[in-house]
């Protein structure tokens, strides 16, 4: 007689929830479909050429050590890099502060792994990235969250929260997944302030900053945490624990990210990452520090901005064009995505059921709230859709919304 | 004031433990010291010019789509071509009982997840991978083990262990890390059956049975459990999980391997790999699959198997030379790696010591058992060395143990 394994599964699987986005993606698979759905950026802007010629010179050279296995902490000169970049931005850290994980969305789960017991609360904004709901879910957590606006996360009622010692908070402070809103300067300074009176690690993801289109940059939270904190001789030792990635700026089929925390903390994410990958590919960091030395990201950056830059304006020009009144959304200064809401007590799943049958999908916000508390919202992804689809796409669901709001 | 990490973790996090094999590779760093402690290819072996033909066809190619982000199941001609390998062994697999994981390590982790709750039970052999103990021990799971000899796990008081329900088995029947030894077609058979009998799911772990010196197959755990199993049109349904892995025939770094598993197993899996790290490199996966669907495996992989038969054949003839009376060995037809017994009472941790003063260096076994319970044995790895290297490192490991048994 087979296993019947549906009674097999541990207890802590009974918290994934499978993404909204998959189902979405099969669907796009239908070749007249248009989707604002994906999270992902134009193969258009992959630097194709280059990642080539260094392929081949990383083989040539280096070979049989980039093919080999490596250290689980990642390549040492992509960690020095790394470390490098923070040290421009004020921040003291060295390659001990580091490591390289495969894609940000591993950073997430060994944080989760390391420092959430089941039970234990993490402090997110609300709406906030669906995939580090999807990483943490399984270690029976609890959120707690507050909500955003059109200036980040509110810092009213912040306080309050930190006081019942949640374990961690969970941010992405600039060009959010989803809302596409930037925190502002003199909330960043409060939430760093409060988080580090309640002693709370505070995980900011920035997977966005470089793809900023209007040049105002913001401050990562952790270059302000960092000049709050007593400067220590051993390298960083603040509360904020900051993740980057190369998925958005060189290629996320590369699925490379690193870690900037304390070296504590770092020597146990170590720990973690040798029993869930042993290293991430040698192969691929080998390419990505070829270019990064090569100055690739100085050079090929302002062309992803310019090419965003333009589809962004696009679809909020032909949005004001085409969605009816009473619904408003976001004006994101960089990143990928805007943010939708609709009349309250409209639910965006019926909207994407006639978004569907016009074949135009984005993906309902409800995915992006701990427990999909919110229903009037909608996540639209500007940077993966061409210029002809976004203008086809927008008057499509222009017109489903005209249609549902006539209704309503 | 900083924030003090090791008050942090989580309580998972205490189980973890640094791998023996850390410590030592940094003692490999001294450029003079040989080692046969770690568990890599040899990097002469390495496919590097085909590797470099097949990223310069994929990016030309496919470029745009071998860099974007991809399915968590992997690459579909990838999965294809995995499920073809286990049809012409005779196992009804179809894409739907495949994973592509980030190296076979994370498919140990994603089992780890999805299926041992805390207190759980794993049943292993004695002794066995060390990276799975690594893998599993966050999870706080409890090991039973049951000892092996020259033939692989002994079936005598297998079954008295079944009947306390473990969870779940795990065993690398062929070529075993650490001992190099195969597990026989009779022991197989009857393990297979016992394991149905009691409904226990077996994860059978054959990274290296591509490996084979002799000539001599003998067929995976999985092939059994399907003839044994009742032929099912909805594909693979037995017991046996396999993992499979291109570490050994292509190259590890870049951290390619797959779960063979019911497909309701697998899409659990999916489901936990997806905020694990999304999915594993794209760009990796498609050039193994243009690498192994223009047949580079069965051009190549004899001559890896040639180049580790002959480093083989010199280790055992070197220490049937050099090492005294009153230590046995291994004679593995295959893989990577022996197995050392030293005299009762000695530990391999006290000879470890002088060996590095020798500058030669192994992992001692305790690594290798759950608890660390058995001390007078210890790992060499024989395919990484020059033969140069093995000349002068069995030599010197030879005086280390004369002196050793002098002593005691």
């Amino acid at each position: 007689m087979p296993i019947r394994w549906e009674q097999q599964y541990a207890q802590r699987v009974q918290g994934m929830k499978s993404s909204a986005i998959r189902e979405l993606l099969k669907v796009t698979e239908q070749a007249d479909t248009i989707s604002f759905a994906g999270g992902l950026p134009a193969p258009e802007v992959f630097p194709i050429e280059q990642i080539a010629k260094a392929a081949q010179e990383v083989l040539q050279t280096r070979g049989s050590q980039a093919l080999q296995y490596s250290a689980t902490e990642g390549y040492y000169p992509l960690r020095e890099w790394a470390a490098q970049q923070m040290v421009k931005r004020g921040v003291q850290a060295s390659v001990d502060n580091i490591l390289i994980t495969t894609g940000s969305q591993q950073a997430l789960d060994l944080l989760g792994k390391v420092l959430m017991n089941p039970g234990d609360k993490m402090l997110v904004e609300a709406p906030t990235y669906m995939g580090a709901l999807q990483a943490w879910s399984c270690y029976n957590i609890d959120y707690v969250s507050q909500p955003s606006d059109d200036k980040g996360i509110i810092i009213e009622g912040l306080e309050k929260i930190l006081q019942t010692q949640p374990k961690c908070m969970y941010i992405l402070p600039t060009f959010q997944n989803p809302t596409g809103v930037t925190l502002t300067l003199e909330r960043r300074k409060k939430l760093v302030e409060l988080t580090q009176q309640y002693n709370i690690p505070v995980i900011e993801d920035d997977p966005y900053s470089q793809l900023n289109f209007e040049d105002e940059p913001v401050p990562p939270l952790i270059t302000l945490a960092e000049s709050e904190a007593e400067q220590n001789a051993d390298g960083y030792q603040g509360n904020i624990i900051y993740l980057c990635t190369f998925s958005k700026v060189l290629a996320p089929g590369l699925r490379l990210g690193w870690i900037v925390a304390p070296a504590a903390l770092i020597s146990k994410l170590v720990q973690a990452k040798q029993g869930a990958d042993l290293h991430t590919s040698t192969f691929d960091q080998f390419i990505a520090y070829k270019l990064v030395s090569d100055g690739l990201l100085e050079e090929h950056t302002p062309y992803i901005c310019d090419t965003y830059r333009a589809r962004r304006d696009l679809m909020l020009a032909l949005m004001d064009e085409h969605f009816p009144p009473g619904i408003n959304w976001t004006r994101p200064k960089g990143g990928m995505f805007l943010w939708v809401t609709l009349p309250e007590g409209m639910n965006s799943m019926d909207i994407l059921k006639d978004a569907v049958e016009q074949k135009i999908i984005f993906v309902p916000g409800t995915s992006f709230y701990p427990y999909g508390e919110v229903k009037n919202t909608l996540r639209l992804n500007f940077s993966n859709a061409s210029p002809g689809q976004i203008e086809q796409g927008i008057a499509r669901l222009g017109r489903v919304l005209r249609k549902a709001i006539g209704k309503g």
